[in-house]
């Protein structure tokens, strides 16, 4: 069914996203070589172990070395360091990608020292769980989901195919969309969601009147929701607010704005105002549902896995 | 296996909770007889089609006569006109118990209206999904899930006992609390979450820089998490937070508070802040599997059941 779509394809960091790529190409046959490379060397021999490649290596600079897709998936933070290793090193029309959850920054980081004749391409597929590591993968994690491509001007259209094409191959369904629009849109979908989830959870383990036992206990009631988003790899989220600052600082002052309305209403009694919010609010999980975006059951199909 | 557990049974109201308690009653045969009330006549004709009792009346005082075991699952704003309603029509003897989601004001509410010799004793099972209505209830909703009874001083233990076998006989564990910390411990676990979750949707829904179409594309990569929460019943909640205010401006003060360092940490960049807050979060999320309140599965086991 599937073809070789490059011969040769260097993955520089092999997390979550990393190594549910180098699954899928495996299983797919979409490359000969596939050279994975990460700073640690537990992660490198846990890869090798999974049998996630077919070479490894701690220098990002020897995995590029004639590949012609990079695909960087590193906590965004890190960009800057990988682009400057690898950027001697690149094959001439090789296409370099990344999955990083902030585009603007990304490019910013890694575009000055990308050289002439490298086609790049800033991607972010959104798709992803609360675990993380190399053991996280697994085939399949894009299938369905959508992949943005936040492309430069003057980017080469075939190169960003051939790209889509990887992509397409992995079950993605492809966008386009300008950086700091791409940031704007995850801001509100991804990186809100994510930092109001840490936050009550941090505000949950701070009670003093409510012990920890009980908040765990209870939390089927509403609170476990929300620790799904919590449990996310650190390094990672500390990297999205750091490198997204400026949208997400904007989406945080309009929630907060909100919540003061809605606190208001409650300190008064305006029961007609609670439930003008409560009500419009079903209509937009009605839309996710119906776009195929979430599942129908209730509980999100967990109760049939409950005991 | 099981028996009867009271000769007749009284449910006021049959919503989502209402109508799986009567589908659990029906399927363990736990009773008799099962008189269903309603306040709508459309709601009455629905529990009726679906076999839900043995018989209907619209008149609540007309449902509680000669009921051994009442049970009122309305929005707990409601619960002062039901008690009244039904107050003198009770039978001596009788249980009468609820499953609101505040105990203190439902108690305020209830409890003087209560003729002596009727055992009146409120209670919370902490179960229920985004779905509301009699078709939205299911057998073994309360199963594994926690009862927790606010008993007042000097209630019958006999009685409590009696209540308590029922509740276990649909699968439940017993808890007991005395009001006030019940409604402390729900405003966190449970009330503060659905808050939350309808206030991001808000936003969301408002912002003019991102479309809507674009928020329900791409709210797999978080935002959906807080959509089921939001799709709940508006009435039910509206009276949530009205009848229990003070909890519930507690903690949303603390969260607010907590949200405000937090963005300020993103403000400043300052990224040790921000990992050790996304770090110590992952505990809570890891103790809430181990207690089996959650499944383990990545995305609550949802993935599965994509496309």
């Amino acid at each position: 069914m599937s073809e070789i779509l490059f011969d040769r394809i260097a993955l520089i960091g092999i997390g979550l996203i990393g190594s549910s790529i180098a699954r899928d190409i495996k299983k797919l046959s979409l490359a000969k070589d596939v050279v994975i490379s990460t700073r640690s060397a537990e992660t490198l021999k846990r890869a090798e172990e999974l049998g996630l490649g077919t070479a490894y290596t701690l220098s990002a600079a020897e995995a590029v070395k004639d590949a012609d897709l990079v695909i960087v998936s590193v906590p965004v933070g890190a960009s800057e360091a990988v682009a400057r290793d690898i950027a001697p090193h690149l094959k001439p029309g090789a296409i370099v990608t990344d999955v990083g959850s902030t585009k603007a920054s990304v490019i910013a980081q890694m575009a000055p020292h990308m050289p002439d004749g490298v086609h790049f391409i800033p991607g972010h597929p959104l798709a992803g769980t609360e675990k993380s590591g190399p053991d996280a993968g697994f085939t399949g994690l894009f299938k369905g989901r959508w992949c943005i491509f936040t492309p430069l001007p003057g980017t080469d259209r075939a190169a960003l195919e051939r790209l889509s094409n990887f992509w397409k191959a992995l079950g993605s369904m492809i966008d386009e969309m300008d950086p700091q629009h791409h940031d704007k849109v995850l801001a509100i979908v991804s990186h809100l969601p994510h930092i109001i989830a840490y936050n009550i959870v941090g505000t949950a383990d701070d009670l003093e009147t409510v012990t920890e036992s009980e908040v765990i206990k209870y939390s089927a009631s509403g609170f476990r929701d929300f620790t799904r988003l919590a449990a996310s790899d650190p390094t990672m989220w500390r990297d999205v607010c750091l490198h997204n600052k400026d949208a997400i600082l904007e989406m945080l002052a309009r929630f907060s704005e909100d919540l003061a309305y809605l606190q208001r209403a409650i300190r008064w009694g305006e029961g007609d105002k609670l439930f003008e919010l409560f009500s419009r609010t079903r209509t937009i999980r009605r839309s996710i549902v119906q776009a195929g975006q979430d599942v129908d059951s209730p509980d999100f199909g967990r109760h049939a896995l409950d005991k």
